[in-house]
């Protein structure tokens, strides 16, 4: 498979899970299925329209090609007639989630790479399109952001993946294999968090403030 | 009266009503003059930022033509001074943001119709342009946002008259009756639902989860 | 100093300070160091990339020179290891904040004049890139938006600079001079209403309502 054509694959695929995890909190906020549909292509699309508004790209991905947002309009109603038949809604939002955010960061590392940035912007550009949909839907759907959950691997495995592709990318391996390096190791420091409960030492010398 | 200059009304027409319920929950905030103004300015122009950014057009609509922000400047100062005439602001609130929804789909239906683009992405501006300055609104002002209220048509009422629009446009109806008739149904679908209670029917297959 | 020096150093000066404001917004949220990075890259560059995309300029500032975002980082990861030696951190982000506020509405004047954009704008642009990261700031890391704080001069301290500084320059003022004149009025307002309360008046005709 060539380079764009892996590109193309990897922005469908973050699309289509995303969507299933935005539905999800539709799901839990109790919408009709029309608000199901807005937020799985909040999730779905948020991240990538982001990262091709900072980039200044011709034209943001899915208003070319507009079968992205079909798709999340699937995932969407799917979700609605379907999510009854798991026990829990919440375990599925976040593994869906993981495999969302490892796929969604290769996306915008390859993107960022395909542009001709240097290191610095691809790392951004991958932490930027695997978190900011989920960011959007969880400050949106008034869920607790995922990204902020203390004492989990998130950001830190969005930034090991994407940091990973760098890498690879200046000792001068395939992008492609930079790209799948990059969804697994992500996924792998993600589910790692959840399953064994791998984190980073967090800030706390002392009980949390009130908000003041 | 011209296509364009349609759009230009409907834009104007957006930006006013819309700066009003921006107002209002600067009052249920109990803001200063110029919190007004700044809750006016965001939701009078953040859909209609968004759906111009997303575009690539060239330049954002106010940014054009700064009279946009003197009017919502204007709305809020005109709200701060008299709110505390109405019984019910958060009734006027809701009321207000109806119209401004139903005006602010038909502009964003509009723009898209165009500049060229197909129906999936004409029905989208309408319901970006329509719903994320009302969005921005209820997420700064820390209100539960409209677009989420159980058992209500908000969104399904934006997609119905962007879909209409999107529809008698494919069918070779003029393109301003087709943005006439966008407002109107949009309008008669969110009355419906906040006189008579319409709605289509909602996720509830049990109770909602606890925030995980 | 040339005007477009002053500019470069107005952006990395806010890029800096509101850098190790979001930093302490994540110790308050008890993350790791890569959320106190995010945090901190949040809020620094926010409010710039949204100026920057609003008035289209050819590329984001800190894609152009990912400089920035580096010094972001690094302020982060300085918090994390100090800031348990103030005793309120609440108080030092609000002290910080006024600082990054004064010198952001400057360097969001300085672009909008350099691009030759009339009062309204220059205004505007101020405002945006003054309160906009701060803003992301607070809704993602789940704080009260120091924008909403009743009874207390923010966006009313940010726009009396930026009026001033459009003022200087139609009265053929250097531009320069101006945008000094406009971070120290920013502050002088921000700080007087911290320490002896000066306040506009609040909309309050009687006890605000619960959500509805």
């Amino acid at each position: 498979m060539s380079f764009a054509g892996l590109l193309v694959m990897l922005d469908y695929g973050a699309v289509l899970i995303f969507a299933l995890t935005g539905a999800l909190v539709a799901s839990r906020a109790q919408l009709d299925p029309v608000g199901f549909i807005f937020m799985a292509a909040l999730t779905a699309v948020g991240g990538g329209t982001l990262r091709d508004l900072i980039l200044g790209r011709e034209t943001v991905f899915w208003v070319e090609q507009p079968t992205y947002i079909l798709i999340a309009a699937g995932a969407a109603l799917l979700v609605f007639w379907t999510a009854h038949l798991f026990e829990s809604r919440y375990r599925l939002l976040v593994w869906l989630d993981s495999v969302a955010l490892a796929v969604a960061v290769a996306a915008g590392v390859g993107v960022a790479m395909e542009e001709g940035y240097g290191p610095v912007i691809i790392v951004i550009m991958g932490i930027v399109t695997g978190t900011f949909g989920g960011l959007m839907r969880d400050v949106v759907g008034n869920e607790v952001p995922l990204v902020l959950k203390q004492g989990q691997l998130y950001l830190t495995a969005a930034f090991g993946g994407a940091l990973m592709a760098a890498g690879l990318d200046w000792l001068g391996f395939q992008r492609g294999e930079a790209l799948i390096a990059c969804a697994v190791i992500v996924w792998v420091l993600r589910a790692g968090s959840l399953i064994w409960g791998w984190k980073l030492p967090v800030y706390r010398p002392r009980p949390p403030r009130t908000r003041g």
